[in-house]
């Protein structure tokens, strides 16, 4: 039997009790082609929000009475003559809030979980990671001696974005809500200065901690703090748009950035960026950071809760802040 | 006797009776090395405004006291030892709204009124048309077959803008305030479509005129109608911030583009420019749009007050709308 998370009804701010129900299916019979994997590990993820918005976006949303959308991974159970896969393999892919998917194997993956555990390759190796490796690179265009400012700071995708940026030798200043999480940036990932948004003024912490201003700011919030961080760029500066999680749950208007003029002051630029379109180099970067993984350089946190039946609470930690590092859910049952 | 308009207090929102005076004071005697202007005329530009605010911008605010900061253009009517210019000289520079500037020489530029009427060279062949030139080649980096909406477009710098794109084969759609506007630019610069802001839903005539999007919206206006713009982007868009006019006498804050997350979807990016910056190229800009006027595909529009006692009548004009193409004041007395 396979306990899934099913789709059933858009949410208007914040989901409730009518957005999703735990349903129980029979496995079907596998088609010709196909494999069944067993969900080991289900990623959660602010963009999960916006999939279940009904409009145009960079993916299409999550269909009505459809399977929740979320990265996984697990393992192959059974294949039915499909020459790419054998049972045993590890693989990761877009199987959903699941227990049991069944694929052709297109877009999954596989991956050696006996280098990696399997939450670090939804997490830091897989698409978060993916999402700060091109975001700060790419479209920050970091070099060394940038000041480089990064909210969400203590997310999946935030602490991964800092942490190449102490690499490439720039300062960074991360802002995060609640003392332990700005104490973990400080203490464990080895930020330059920790912003606690929650109980600092954030214009007054800016001015005293990027006393020089900002020359990169990856955004995962929206809001306020993007607001914030406009006041402060330096000339020529770049703002990654990655996110805005401040602003998934409204049900009124998206609060534009008051402060982007700040952009034709400073002759900066504002970008955009979707994880997907650097697909082609995923090896490549997920290499990188294995080897900065092993040279002790980079860290990975991640967050892990337990039980299917727990997604609606698990995935409330997205958004209230109760979490640390990549939220992941362990879906199989021991 | 030299008539000066006189900044003499900062206006918080519209310009009032208190904010400049005429005053009227001696010409001093040149020092070595100094020359007179007698101005012709001087530029009225959305920008002013900015300058009056006592804020970090691009340039440094107007100080009190000081007369107003403006482009301007005139003969040179004395010399007191500069070789580098002689009586008779038209130049161009920062000579501020008056009838006579006293300089250096430092950042005039010697230019020839048998060549183009002296209204031009602080028009299109000055900086509005240097701000259209680089904003939309450099940063809008147009291409052959792009769709390009341009706002203000009606004005000194929309016109031209709307007018290279058409040159190097975009699809031109306007944004201009009024039936009287958006006819000149269908009729009279060949834009593909127009817009009346005035009397149409933007959303709605956005939908029409730019079924498939936008490759490159270049924003003079901000507000509503960049919010509107930003809806429509197509994939890796470009959108130039070249100024906000509908923002510039806020008493609140400055409305942010709520629809700024489109950046996010289409991997857009949006940059802000300052005309300064491309200073070293202006003389190849400005030799390129002379050939276009020769060759008949750039219109070059003025729009010509007279008096320096109806500076600040003539100034309203540059947000109430009523001027079309360049707004310039004749301070010479005949």
């Amino acid at each position: 039997m396979n306990k899934q998370i099913i789709f059933k009804e858009r949410p208007v701010g914040v989901p409730n009790e009518n957005t999703w129900s735990l349903e129980v299916s029979d496995i079907p019979e596998l088609n010709n082609g196909e494999l069944l994997i067993e969900h080991h590990y289900v990623s959660l993820d602010p963009a999960m929000r916006g999939w279940m918005n009904d409009t145009k976006s960079y993916i299409h949303p999550v269909a009505i009475d459809d399977v929740m959308r979320s990265g996984s991974i697990g393992k192959v159970i059974k294949v039915n003559n499909n020459p790419n896969f054998k049972v045993g393999d590890c693989v990761t892919g877009w199987g959903g809030v699941q227990q049991y998917a069944i694929t052709n194997g297109d877009n999954w993956y596989k991956v050696d979980d006996s280098l990696a555990p399997m939450p670090m390759y939804i997490g830091t190796l897989g698409m978060p990671g993916m999402t700060a490796y091109f975001g700060i690179l790419e479209v920050g265009k970091i070099k060394e001696g940038d000041i480089v400012l990064v909210s969400g700071a203590a997310g999946a995708v935030g602490s991964v974005v800092g942490q190449i940026a102490k690499i490439k030798g720039c300062k960074v200043i991360g802002i995060a809500g609640g003392k332990d999480k700005c104490e973990y940036l400080l203490n464990e990932l080895g930020f330059d200065e920790a912003i606690d948004y929650k109980s600092e003024n954030i214009y007054s912490a800016l001015k005293q901690k990027c006393l020089k201003g900002i020359d990169v700011y990856f955004d995962n919030v929206g809001g306020k703090i993007l607001d914030a961080a406009l006041s402060k760029l330096r000339m020529r500066a770049r703002v990654v748009i990655c996110g805005a999680i401040s602003q998934y749950n409204n049900t009124t208007k998206i609060d534009g950035p008051s402060n982007y003029l700040s952009l034709l002051v400073n002759r900066a630029s504002m970008q955009g960026m979707v994880v997907m379109d650097y697909a082609k180099d995923y090896g490549k970067a997920a290499h990188q950071m294995a080897i900065w993984m092993k040279e002790g350089k980079l860290k990975s946190k991640e967050d892990i809760y337990t039980g299917i039946e727990n997604f609606k609470e698990t995935y409330e930690r997205l958004f209230n802040g109760d979490k640390k590092g990549k939220l992941v859910l362990k879906v199989k049952e021991d």
